[in-house]
């Protein structure tokens, strides 16, 4: 079974919500690029499993995660402006704490 | 001259410099989809333009966009979980405000 890269945008008002689904995302060896965005290769059933995951964690709460697939050729084309970020999760508070590279 | 999707997301710490992008990605004709994140068709040209302002409006700050080129494939195979928002700015304030579908 292939693996397929995935980008993962969310918009979560919750502070405690929107800690849960990056640790989530983490836990499935997904990449933090940026506040609200993780990118990383999931194998179709771990796909399956984080959107139940997600969902269980989201209910019927006014909050939005957004899943693109990004095949080699579209993930060959991103640009980035700026300077990359790199987040980790505070050991203590589990707040996102932003790494500069 | 055809036109390529695009999903352009960001990390900006900044609130003027956020707004300065957000409004300029709107200007673009692009679709506010969540708080950090504009999605919508650009020909290659405008896609250009759109990278010399956001440089331009960038600098040398420690802030970030991420454009991704998504493909019909890519576009047809995203997940969505929990609620859409639509975003639009506010007339006095400037500030995104999100109305929910």
């Amino acid at each position: 079974m292939r693996f397929m890269r995935y980008l993962v945008i969310y918009d979560i008002t919750d502070d405690n919500l929107r800690l849960r689904v990056a640790e989530t995302l983490k836990d499935y060896g997904l990449s933090h690029i940026q506040y609200s965005a993780f990118v990383g290769a999931l194998r179709r059933n771990k796909l399956n499993s984080l959107m139940v995951d997600l969902r269980r964690l989201i209910g019927d709460a006014t909050e939005n995660v957004q899943i693109y697939p990004l095949c080699d050729a579209c993930f060959r084309g991103r640009r980035m402006i700026g300077k990359p970020k790199r987040y980790e999760l505070d050991e203590e508070s589990g707040k996102p704490k932003a790494a500069y590279f």
